[in-house]
Formats: C-alpha cells, sequence, structure tokens
C-alpha cells in the first residue's frame, strides 16, 4: 500500500478501514492485532490516584526540525500527565485524517509516534480513525489522551506558589515554535534549530525527588510561551512573579530568528521544557539535580515570587536594566504551532 | 461573545484562549473555573479494572435530526465502554475548531455536549481546544475519550461467540445514518427520522444482570452498521452466523429513505443500538428484560451463530426465501457519518 493515498473508504468502517487498521495503524502503533480488538482497552488495575488529561494537536507542517506531529502528540500528553507528578502509563490516539494523505506519510508519522511512546516508557493501547474529504482537514490531526498515576502526596498545583519561591526553567525557550515555523515557511536556518518535543516526566519524578514539599507548581510552558504560563500561575496563586531577563536561557540561532521576525522567545512555544517553583533553600539543589539529566543540561532560575507585592502581576527585570510588565500573549503568534 | 466567531487567536494559548474557556467552554462543560484548572485532571481511586477507550468525530452536518456532534461524541465514547459491560465514569474532550465558527453553534453543541454527559452520568473532566484557519477543518471536530470500570468478571468480548448463540439487536436499524444524510442533503424526510444516539450503558447493565454467563458479545454496529460488525464478530470468533431479514427492524422512513437511494439499512450506521450474543437458553428472557428498557422497547432476534459451519461467513435468509452472503462494507457509503 506505500504509493497509495487515504481514501474516504478507509474511513468507512467497512473492508478499507480494517485493511487500513490491518496493514498500517497497527503495525505501526499497537502491535495488537485486530482480531483481538474490542471497543475498549482493558487496563490493570492502578494502586493510586489517577491523572487524566488530552491535547488535540494540529501542528502546520506535520513534519518539522526535530519531530513530527506523530511524537508531539505523545509527548505533549505524557507531559501533561508529568506537570502533575504522575507516572504516564496508557494513551489513546484518535486519528482524522484527510483523503489524499499519501499512507507513507502517515507511516512515518504513526512510526515517529510509537517510537515516542516507547522511549517515554507509555503505551497507546486505543485509537480511532476518522478520513474527511480533500480540504476538510489538513493532512492530519491527532489527539491524544492520557492516564497516569499519581505516587505522591505533595499539593503541586498552579495555585499553590508561594513566596519567596525560586522560578526554575530546565532549558532554553522557544525553540519549538521557531523550528515549526522554520519547517513551514521553509526558512534557512541551517540545522540550529530544532524543536524541543521531549517527554518531561523523568525530569519532573527527579524534580519531585530532590524537592519534595519544596515543589510548589510544576507546568510546561507551551502555547503561549513562558510568558503566558507564568503570568497563569501568578493569577492562580495570587501572587507576583518578577523575571530576570539575563537569566532565561534562549539559543543563539532562536535569538536570531525571533529578532529578525520581532518575536520575543518568550512567547513563543516549548514542547520540552517545564517551569518549577520551589522553596528558595531548595532550589540550589534542585538545579543541580536537574542539570545531571540531558533534558535539564540547561535548568536555570529565572525569576521569583514576590512577597507582599500585587497578586498576578508579573514582571521582567530586562537586560539593560528596565523593568517592563509581562502579560498573556494578546492574539495569535504562530498558529497551529502544536 | 454571542455575535462573535472563533478567531485564530482563540487558539494562541494566550489571552483570547483563556476568554473562550472562562466564557463559552469551560461554563458548558465543567464548571470548573480556569483558575483552578491543572495541565490534568486528578479523579478518584477505583476498585476494579479500567476501561479505556476514544472515538473521533466529524459528523457532516454538526447538528442533525436527533442530535449534535456534541451528544454524538459523548453517546460514543459511553457505548464503546458499554460494549465491554463497563460502567462508563469519566470523558475527556479535545475540540478542533475552523476558524470562522460561530461562538453561538459553538456553545449550542457543546450544551449538548454537557446535557448528554449529564443524562449517562459521566463527567468531562478534562480537555483541550485547538483553533486551524478557514478551509483547514469543517466548522468542528471533537474527539472524546474515556474511561470506565468493568465491575463483572464475564468473559464479553468479540472473540468469544459461540454456535448456537442467539443475536439480539435493541431495536431498529439504519436511523443515524439515514437521519444524518437527510439533514446533510436537506432531504424532505418529515419528523419521522431521527437519530438513535443514545447512551447503552444502562440496557449493558441490564443485559449482564439477566444474561449472566450466557452473555458472550456486546458490540454496537456503528459505522459500516449491522452487517459490517456481523461480519467482524463471525471472523473474531470463528463461527458463521446466519441472519433472519425478516426479523430485522427497521423504521419504515428509514426503509422508504434507503430504498429510493439504493441503500440497504443493514449497512447504514447507528449510535444507540447493540447487538448481544446470547446463550439460547437465556435468548427470551434477555430479550424480555430489554424490551421494558426504553431504549430495547423494539428488542428482536434476529440471527443465530451456526454449529459446524465455515467460520467466518455470515449469510442472510431474506424475505423473499432466498439466501445471501453478507461481506463486510466495501467502501464508503455515507461519509462522515459519525
Amino acid at each position: 500500500m506505500s504509493n497509495d493515498l487515504i481514501l474516504l473508504g478507509h474511513g468507512s468502517g467497512g473492508r478499507l478501514s480494517h485493511q487500513l487498521l490491518d496493514e498500517v495503524i497497527i503495525p505501526a502503533l499497537s502491535g495488537i492485532p485486530s482480531s483481538e480488538q474490542n471497543d475498549a482497552a482493558i487496563l490493570g488495575r492502578i494502586d493510586g490516584l489517577l491523572a487524566y488529561t488530552t491535547d488535540s494537536f494540529v501542528v502546520d507542517p506535520v513534519v518539522f526540525p526535530g519531530g513530527t506531529i506523530g511524537s508531539l502528540a505523545v509527548h505533549g500528553t505524557v507531559n501533561d500527565l508529568a506537570m502533575m507528578g504522575a507516572r504516564p502509563l496508557w494513551l489513546s490516539a484518535g486519528l482524522i485524517l484527510e483523503e489524499g494523505l499519501p499512507l507513507a506519510e502517515l507511516s512515518h508519522i504513526l512510526e515517529d509516534m510509537r517510537g515516542a511512546a516507547d522511549r517515554a516508557g507509555v503505551r497507546i493501547v486505543t485509537g480511532d480513525t476518522k478520513v474527511v474529504p480533500r480540504g476538510k482537514a489538513d493532512k492530519i490531526f491527532i489527539t491524544t489522551a492520557g492516564i497516569g498515576v499519581i505516587e505522591h502526596s505533595l499539593p503541586i498545583h498552579g495555585a499553590n506558589a508561594q513566596p519567596g519561591d525560586a522560578v526554575i526553567v530546565n532549558g532554553t525557550v522557544g525553540d519549538h515554535g521557531i523550528a515549526v515555523m522554520a519547517g513551514r515557511e521553509g526558512l534557512n536556518v541551517g540545522t540550529d534549530v530544532r524543536s524541543d518535543s521531549a517527554p518531561l516526566h523523568e525530569l519532573t519524578q527527579l524534580i519531585i525527588a530532590e524537592a519534595d514539599v519544596a515543589l510548589h507548581v510544576l507546568r510546561d510552558p507551551t502555547r503561549g510561551g513562558v510568558a503566558t504560563t507564568i503570568k497563569e500561575i501568578a493569577q492562580q496563586s495570587g501572587v507576583a512573579i518578577t523575571l530576570d531577563e539575563a537569566a532565561i536561557p534562549v539559543a543563539p540561532a532562536v535569538r536570531g530568528v525571533c529578532s529578525i521576525l520581532g518575536l520575543d522567545p518568550l512567547f513563543v512555544a516549548n514542547e520540552g521544557k517545564l517551569l518549577a517553583f520551589v522553596a528558595p533553600e531548595a532550589a540550589d539543589k534542585v538545579v543541580a539535580a536537574m542539570r545531571a539529566h540531558p533534558l535539564g543540561a540547561q535548568a536555570a532560575i529565572i525569576g521569583r515570587v514576590e512577597a507582599g507585592q500585587q497578586p498576578g502581576r508579573v514582571r521582567m527585570e530586562t537586560v539593560v536594566g528596565g523593568v517592563r510588565t509581562v502579560e498573556m500573549l494578546a492574539g495569535e503568534q504562530l498558529p497551529r504551532i502544536c
């Protein structure tokens, strides 16, 4: 079927649907033959609180420097579970395919998806495929949902930032958004700009182990970037946050593209970054522990939660010594970034 | 915002996204304010096996006689859980919106979705919203995933059909597909054709209680219709199945539209129907119990599993006294039916 295209009949539920499942989708994703499949997957018993999340992915282009929509869909959902301090276990995948999508491209995306799941230690246990006519979708949209188990009893959530907390990021910001835009526009940015798309659950487990009760908030700054996520947390927790622009890691190539295009990397999407809010006495040891992990090698303290300040306010101490107010992304900077 | 349209900025993750969530999506679906929301929902502990499933919905039109894409997305996932004999508990919802979708239409769909969830006793606990440019989707696509708990220990699955089993359906077939097509094409079919979209978990619990170990297979004949589903089960179980055409309930209006358009209702999608394979000694009492439930009022035995016949073969004894072979739906009869 390798030179073939997706047909409307592949979404019929009939013979062509079964053929697509048996020859392309199941071999790539699950390995469980359709003859053994039922309406739902049966999972093991879980001793612990469950965490549950979902994300839809509509990124354009579907293959970009550093990833595809397939691995992105796995990482996005794994990371949402990781930000609750959960251990990700099972994923579901809903595929919406545009008539005319080459089967070879679908296979490539699904193999990348399976690879990401295998590396993250999660299983794609259930799925669904629909086909819409040409021009009613754009190649492929993927919606993943995920179930994880919470094995800690820490109150890690967005309303728990506390005065004095250090704000830690695990590395450079803006890589994903700029890589996707470079892929979309055919910008010649060489090999320096790649998406940071990655699963963060090992890093979050490490942070939990190191910080314990000193860990207050974990969140991944995806759409809207670090600025929007910090503003969200400031509002949820009713605290003021000050960022130190000079301390925020930005890759030189990303800084270069941003300055040409007039973008602020602080508002550009990430898919392999997290923000951790940690009590000040634990901040340095958490950064040191993160730096020992490949996904935290450039971990840095980039800000602090202020005591007795205006709730919800975020300010940035700029490189040139000034102070400016940081708000959420107002419009749409880069559509279809994830 | 009621006269407003969905903008690309509503998918940015920034200020407009938060506004859409706070003013439209959250009030309709969950009631949990965004200030209390995190990357994933935390669910209660579950004592039992979990069932997990997902479905994407791309139905055209998004509002049709008897339902909308919102209630359909709830029923589809609730029913996949019900077919495992599971009690549905929690749903996730991934929304992909087309730029330009009227917010009033989105609200109507989400309210219908919430109504369906409330009536089915499930909670929509987590969600995500993406926006794609005009012409890159078609109004709205919804992917639901769902978690249920299995509280029985019966081996109910598609490979468990046994010689002698009666094949039971809970009512008329083909209603959903014909209702959607009527809505799409503007056919004047009066008020007689309505989608059967409905949650089947109460009915499956009732069948389990009545049949116990005599219940072998439960499956909902959605895309591809009863014919395709019966063929799937014949193949999975390695049995031959004979259907009795005269016994299959078809609403007169659906039969009329099908005969005009040259469609066989046996291949037309259902969204509120189930097939139950039950040992012969329990069949009559199961049908009687089903008939006492509003969603099983027209329950009927429509076929039987044959002993010592060719595995995977499905035959139909026709109304005129002949016998014909039944295969899966070969192409695409009605695209975007769910």
